[in-house]
């Protein structure tokens, strides 16, 4: 496996694999790999010749005020996991290699992005849709892998590549969780030890909802109203948002008939953690 | 050469060019196609084993009020201009093949795309970054010719494919003119015969400036000026904007040195034409 820093080094690699008429899977990352993003790994090197995964912090996501700074990153164990999982190749650019200092252009959309997550972060979708825009561009892949762990950040991705008619096809994997059924993520590093059992209400209160629905309940407020019951209850928990939106237009629904999100995003002491499930 | 509709049709028929490692070069229009298209054609031609010209008039990038719906036509005398030129493929897509009705994603810039005719057409760069940037993941062409009689528009791509790393060359290709000077434009066809002879006054006015620049003037207001008193003499012209800006950035510039773009607006009756010379 190598370790490259440059777009140059990537497009040799990448066209050179071309040539040999190889399939290439990408796998977009911020580091800080955890058995999630292994997950994602494992499928492109299954169903790919060559994975490259990319690890990147990308500043234009991150707004004032949030962990860009503390954001973990070890590429030491990285690399490690990459190379044990089949990796071909990781790219592994600095901010300046990504963001020349005259950059600025983007990629956005006018759905999608506000609700949710993008309430909060309003920047943050278009800065993944622009990171994400030119790791395609430059690795120019087959397929891409992305967690639905960030179902808004799938469903986005997904809506975007069809709009700007990227040749590449978006595979979303499933959310990989702790023994205590806590969503794996990278910022789980942040929670003390108190926390830690704290933040299990995330997965809890979805579950107590997912058993409304499986037992014939229809209605996404009672639905909803059981999410903040639930989390209510976790002196610890300050959620940020309980919505039941349509999985494709994100909009919110009342009556849950076709494929539904659940998703939540909830203040753990000071750590900010998402969760859902797609009914 | 083939006239295709849908975008499965391009990616089936490059598909097949690279398959035979053939490459591939595009030319992207709004049809109408005069003498000037035909040297990007042209050139393309001589530079590429294939070459795609697309014809779509572009409605995301047509402010209210502006000329979407009488903007000239004629496939057939485009389709013979192409086929004489050597082009491989037109893609002439319907609007809603390239804008399905859920369409929300968009590419724009913070920087170039503001002042000359950004001003008066806010959204105008933003429809022409989303439509190129489709086409060239439709097409994924290994060069692209832009006029420089759109000389923002040049800029605005050249930046768009260095921000977002686009693997495809830009090249931008000399002002095609009538006899008496005016440049060649599909808008051309709205003036009257009282108008037209009026038009030439925006390459005139460039012409007074590039003799005084010539003779060793290096100030943009005196350049600027020149171009304006010139202008004023003509009853019909009624000028946008007369701007002296950097060529990369295109932000104003008191003294020239370096490469820089005069560029004009004018409108002449009701029809606004752009010229423009690089010093």
């Amino acid at each position: 496996m190598k370790i490259v820093e440059t777009i140059a080094e990537v497009r040799a690699q990448v066209k050179e694999w071309r040539a040999q008429g190889l399939s290439v899977g990408l796998v977009p990352t911020m580091g800080y790999l955890h058995e999630g993003h292994k997950s994602l790994i494992d499928r492109a090197v299954a169903e790919n010749d060559k994975v490259v995964v990319s690890v990147f912090v990308n500043p234009m996501q991150f707004g004032v005020g949030e962990d860009l700074e503390s954001y973990p990153r070890d590429m030491e164990r990285d690399s490690a996991l990459c190379e044990n999982a089949g990796a071909a190749l990781i790219f592994h650019p600095q901010p300046e290699e990504m963001y020349h200092k005259d950059f600025s252009s983007f990629v956005d959309m006018n759905t999608l992005t506000k609700g949710l997550c993008g309430k909060t972060r309003p920047i943050h979708f278009r800065g993944v849709c622009t990171v994400v825009s030119k790791l395609f561009n430059i690795v120019q892949p087959d397929k891409a892998y992305f967690g639905q762990k960030d179902a808004q950040q799938l469903a986005v991705i997904r809506h975007m590549v069809s709009d700007l008619n990227f040749g590449i096809e978006i595979v979303g994997c499933p959310i990989v969780r702790e023994a205590d059924g806590l969503a794996k993520s990278s910022r789980n590093t942040y929670l003390n030890e108190q926390e830690r059992k704290a933040a299990v209400v995330l997965n809890q209160s979805l579950q107590a909802a997912q058993d409304l629905y499986e037992n014939g309940e229809r209605s996404a407020a009672v639905l909803s109203a059981a999410i903040r019951e639930k989390l209510a209850a976790e002196p610890l928990a300050k959620p940020d948002y309980v919505e039941i939106v349509d999985w494709n237009t994100l909009e919110p629904v009342e009556t849950i008939q076709d494929s539904v999100l659940m998703a939540i995003a909830v203040y753990i002491g000071k750590t900010r953690l998402i969760d859902n499930r797609i009914l």
